[in-house]
């Protein structure tokens, strides 16, 4: 330490897979860290669930990294840190998704930073870019490949025929799925995500409960197949939206056209496109997870709250959120080979209003296979088509529907 | 204006496409501004080549924006209005490729902030997260497709199978090039976004006169075509790499393998990719210019500067600046279709220690072609060969060379 150089101690809450390579990381960095703020950040001390003393921890800190996970006892340690006047980073998006407003409240009462980089697209630096580069975009849109296991469940299934289960099986054998995969792949980690970028980048307060999710877990080869046919994706698309003056915020499998930012994103990958009429469309991509990576975009949060305050915006105008949307679908149905099978389901989505773009009819007998694409069309109305369709007796299972995402760029 | 608001002062330099762009999007966006900040901001003056006056302006303003382009008289105004202690925000490459030291000790002596998002990858906010994000990443390499007009030139031909010129008088048409397209295609644009962001990521002051470049003036549509059959995209890169212990900046056409992150980057589109240990890597993409794009990267920068203070870090541990790097390459010879051709041009490779990955023949007599990917080697070598090359008699014109990139992702 040169005499130049001030101590910055940080105190660090959990010691898992990111709390050790967050500690490995500012030790390794440490020389660069001081050249560049002119403090030299050390370990102020650790607590996990056996050892180490949280009030003993806060009392030598000058900020607090939280990566414990989970709600309890994350919450009241990160409300007594900010309590205490001290800057907090954090990675927990189950913290944030569910009681955001209380935490951004109090860093604002007590006028200290919450930053929280690591809790949304991985390494991908999205919550800076949306809250500092474009702060004044007025953004129309955001949509975002927000979980890297099921991006690679999906690249998987596509790129070798696997079904869900087998995909699966292999993420979990090469370590990129958990061995209890269920928030994962039922859509529930994304949908953590989804609130808490949506609450920054529409200014508007959202909480987990109110993101509706959909998984993969009902996702066939069969559905791969016909995407391929189509010239399009199948992603797990985490959207947040303008919608007739309120805000959509929702997670659920879509296709997407080839043309489409986020389409060729594969592997355990996480990427986000942000739309606005002044910039037209930001995406950014990186790995999705992994220790190292979370740690650097934890460690790039500590050096921010080194250098200058930054404030949390207050709610300003909040949206209301909207609950039914436009979207197009593809739908899947296994069909007796008759005649009029094809009438009958075009008439019931016609009562609908839905309008449909392609239709591939395939195999023969007890094969047989009629998968379309609708026009947008409210998912209400959708739904409701489904449901009648589903009634038809010349079904052989109930239809599968799955958005799909217009051409909406270059 | 509510009683709580103080007015923030802009003076603004230069009402060209994107200095009316700026005024505009201030103006639109003050109210938002307001609510983030607490401060309303307002044009102070605006200074045009025929109306404004500067030290007016000056004295009027708590910031100033630089859109006049150009060497002189911008450099003399931003050194000016640091050494009045104001914050400058600027788009300004060539500036600060040409000048870029000198600015930013003018700004740590000063204490003022200079920032310059807009001035490198369009509205990528590239340089927000190399400053900020990755402060601690110890980046090992950046890759960029920095300039829009080339990308599309190229993204068209590869489409259409159009020459460069056709493709580049349609650009024109489409207000993509300007009149005067020299630096753009020759790649000197480029350079200037890619030594400014060296500078950056990895601390070493880079010139524009130490950043070697090479356009697309000389891509054919046969070199598009070959790259289809290869597998590869065309681009127009910028790489800035740390090389045994120094570092290499260069601008060059290379082919991208399929599965390169910028590889799928098509038409007017910017887009910069990260490497780094720590994070593997971060792919950013968006629009490459356009006026309001640009002044909407220009506008995050003022409302940065409004909020926080930022400090310019001091060149640390700068790197050597490298010449001569390995490369993949593309060889491509028109040659009369006689005997011994190949062996000849594999004799001359192998004697400076190049090795072929693979070989393409095509056409038979005057329209003979002999297509080669080199494995990477050294530049000077490669290059010494293709001199060799292009002296054998059934050369029927000079070979012709692009780098190619090598997988090294997913």
């Amino acid at each position: 330490m040169t005499s130049a150089e001030r101590p910055f101690r940080v105190g660090l809450l959990g010691h898992g897979t990111v709390g050790s390579a967050f500690a490995a990381l500012l030790d390794e960095r440490a020389d660069e860290i001081a050249a560049v703020t002119g403090l030299r950040p050390q370990l102020a001390g650790v607590l996990t669930r056996s050892r180490g003393d949280f009030g003993e921890i806060l009392a030598g800190s000058d900020l607090v990294v939280e990566l414990m996970g989970g709600l309890d006892p994350a919450r009241e340690h990160v409300l007594a840190a900010m309590a205490a006047g001290k800057h907090v980073v954090t990675a927990n998006k189950q913290l944030l998704s569910q009681h955001g407003e209380e935490l951004w409240d109090a860093a604002r009462e007590h006028g200290v930073q919450l930053r929280f980089e690591a809790a949304v697209a991985g390494v991908v630096p999205v919550i800076r870019v949306v809250q500092e580069s474009l702060a004044a975009a007025h953004i129309d849109r955001v949509h975002g490949i927000v979980n890297g296991t099921t991006n690679l469940i999906l690249t998987e299934m596509a790129r070798t025929g696997a079904t869900f289960a087998e995909a699966l099986a292999d993420a979990q054998r090469l370590g990129y799925a958990e061995a209890d995969p269920s928030e994962d792949v039922d859509g529930r980690d994304a949908a953590a995500k989804m609130a808490i970028l949506a609450r920054l980048a529409f200014s508007t307060p959202v909480r987990l409960d109110q993101v509706p999710y959909e998984g993969i877990e009902h996702i066939t080869p069969d559905d791969l197949e016909y995407a391929r046919e189509f010239g399009l994706g199948l992603k797990l698309l985490g959207t947040a939206e303008r919608v007739n003056g309120g805000l959509s915020v929702r997670v659920h499998p879509a296709f997407l056209y080839a043309g489409h930012p986020l389409a060729s994103v594969a592997g355990p990958y996480n990427a986000v496109t942000v739309e606005s009429e002044a910039i037209t469309e930001i995406t950014m991509s990186g790995p999705g997870a992994g220790g190292p990576q979370t740690a650097s975009a934890v460690l790039g949060d500590v050096i921010s709250a080194m250098i200058p305050p930054a404030s949390t915006p207050e709610t300003t105008a909040a949206l209301p959120l909207v609950d039914d949307v436009q979207s197009a679908f593809y739908l899947h149905m296994e069909v007796a080979d008759e005649p009029g099978v094809l009438a009958q389901v075009a008439q019931i989505l016609g009562l609908q209003g839905a309008s449909i773009k392609s239709v591939v009819q395939k195999g023969l007998g007890d094969d047989a296979r009629l998968v379309m694409v609708i026009h947008p069309i409210l998912e209400s109305k959708f739904l409701a088509a489904r449901e009648l369709i589903g009634r038809l007796d010349f079904l052989r299972s109930a239809p599968r529907a799955i958005r799909v995402i217009e051409e909406e760029f270059l």
